[in-house]
C-alpha cells in the first residue's frame, strides 16, 4: 500500500538513521559545532523526538563513535598473503580513506575537547588501537611479543594517528606519500630497536627475509643506502 | 616572634602550597583517585578552606597542570652547543626524569579521562608540544620549516609521548635505553622522509655533516649497516 505517508521507522531503524546523519555532519564539522537541532533537521524529525532515541548529545555522539570505530577496525583486516610491506600499505590506504571521510570528527576525537573525552569515548578509541595492535602482531606471526616489539608496534600506531592528524591540518602533503611513509616508518622504528637488541634483530631479520625486491621495505633500504653515501 | 602558632599564609602562598600538595599526590595516583579531602588533609587545612582558594577540583587540577607544564617546557631548554644528537639525548633524559616523577598524573593526562580533557587542559598540553616543536626547530637552525620537516618533528614528539606512556605501564625496558632510542627514532624518521624528498635530503645531509663520529646518530648508522649485512 503506497499511501504517500512516510513509513514509520522502528526504534532501532530510527536510531541507526540518526547515527548516520550525525556521522555525516561530524565528517563536515567538529561535533562541538553540530547541534541537536541540526541533527533533527537533517533527519527530518523534531528535536524532542531525537531526545526520545538518545537522552543527550553525548549518548548520540558515543553511538556514532561506536559505529565509526567498528568501521575503522574492520578496515585493518587484511589477508595474510604476500609481502608484509604491501599488506601494511593497503591497510594504510584504507586508514587514510577513513580519515579523509571523517576529517573534522576524527580530529575532534583525537585532540579531545568538550564534546569528547568521556570514559566511554576513550575506551572506544583504545579498542581501535588494540584491534590495530593485534592485527599487526598476527601478520608478524608473533603471539607473545617481547616488550620491545610491543613498544615498536604501539608507538608506531600513535605515530600513524598523529601523522593523519597533521595531514588533516591543511593537507599540505599528498596522502599517498604519507601512506607509504608510514610503512617505511614502521620498518625504520623496528630497525632502530633491532640495532640495540638481539631479540629484535632476530625478529627483524626474519621479517626482512620474506620481503621481495619490490617490497616497500626493500625499496626504502636501497634509498637509505643511497642517501648515506 | 616565635609564638608556636603556625604563621598564616597569604592567598598566593596558600595557593602555591595546595598546587604543590596536589602535584605530589598526582605523582603517586591518578588525579581521578585523589579527593579534595585528601588534598586538604595533606595540606593541613580544612576542606572548605581548599574551596576558598580553588572553586572546584578541576580548577586546582588545572593550576597544578599549569605548573607541571611550565616545569616540563623549561626542561626542553638546551644550549645550542655540541652535536645535535647529544643535545637531544640530554633533553630526553630530563623528559624521562619528569615522566618518572609525575607517572600517574602524566598517564592520566595523556590518556584523557573524567578529571581531564577540558579545553584548558588540552590547551596546556598543546602549549608544551608547541614549546618542544619550537625548541627543536631552533636547534636545527630552521625558521620556516617545509611541511615535511614539520611533520617529522611533530609526529616524533607524539612518538616520544607514547613511548613514555608505554614505559610507565610496567617499566619493562630500562629508561636509559628508551632515551637513546628516541634520539635514534628522530634520525630514522627524518631519514625516511629524506629518502623520498630532495628538500628533506638536503636538510638531513646538513645535520649529519655537523655530527662527530661518537654522536648517537653516527653510532646508529654504523649499527644499522651492520644489521643489514
Amino acid at each position: 500500500m503506497t499511501t504517500g505517508v512516510r513509513r514509520r521507522m522502528g526504534v532501532e531503524e530510527r536510531r541507526q538513521q540518526l547515527i548516520g546523519v550525525a556521522l555525516e555532519l561530524f565528517s563536515q564539522r567538529s561535533p562541538d559545532d553540530v547541534s541537536i537541532d541540526e541533527i533533527a533537521s537533517a533527519a527530518g524529525i523534531s528535536r524532542p523526538l531525537v531526545y526520545h532515541y538518545f537522552p543527550g548529545k553525548l549518548s548520540l555522539y558515543e553511538a556514532a563513535l561506536k559505529r565509526a570505530s567498528e568501521d575503522l577496525a574492520a578496515r585493518f583486516a587484511e589477508p595474510q598473503e604476500g609481502p608484509l610491506g604491501n599488506r601494511l600499505l593497503r591497510v594504510m590506504r584504507r586508514f587514510f580513506d577513513f580519515v579523509d571521510d571523517h576529517g573534522p570528527g576524527f580530529s575532534a576525537l583525537m585532540r579531545g575537547g568538550p564534546a569528547v573525552g568521556s570514559s566511554a569515548t576513550n575506551a572506544l578509541v583504545d579498542s581501535v588501537r588494540q584491534a590495530a595492535y593485534e592485527q599487526i602482531l598476527s601478520h608478524l606471526g608473533v603471539e607473545d611479543p617481547p616488550a620491545r616489539l610491543e613498544l615498536v608496534v604501539r608507538s608506531w600506531i600513535s605515530l600513524a594517528e598523529s601523522t593523519a592528524l597533521i595531514w588533516l591540518d591543511g593537507r599540505r602533503i599528498p596522502r599517498g606519500e604519507l601512506e607509504a611513509q608510514l610503512v617505511h616508518d614502521f620498518a625504520a622504528l623496528a630497525a632502530v630497536s633491532a640495532a640495540y637488541d638481539d631479540e629484535m634483530a632476530g625478529l627483524v631479520r626474519e621479517m626482512a627475509l620474506g620481503e621481495p625486491a619490490d617490497s616497500p621495505f626493500t625499496e626504502l633500504a636501497t634509498r637509505l643506502i643511497a642517501l648515506a653515501s
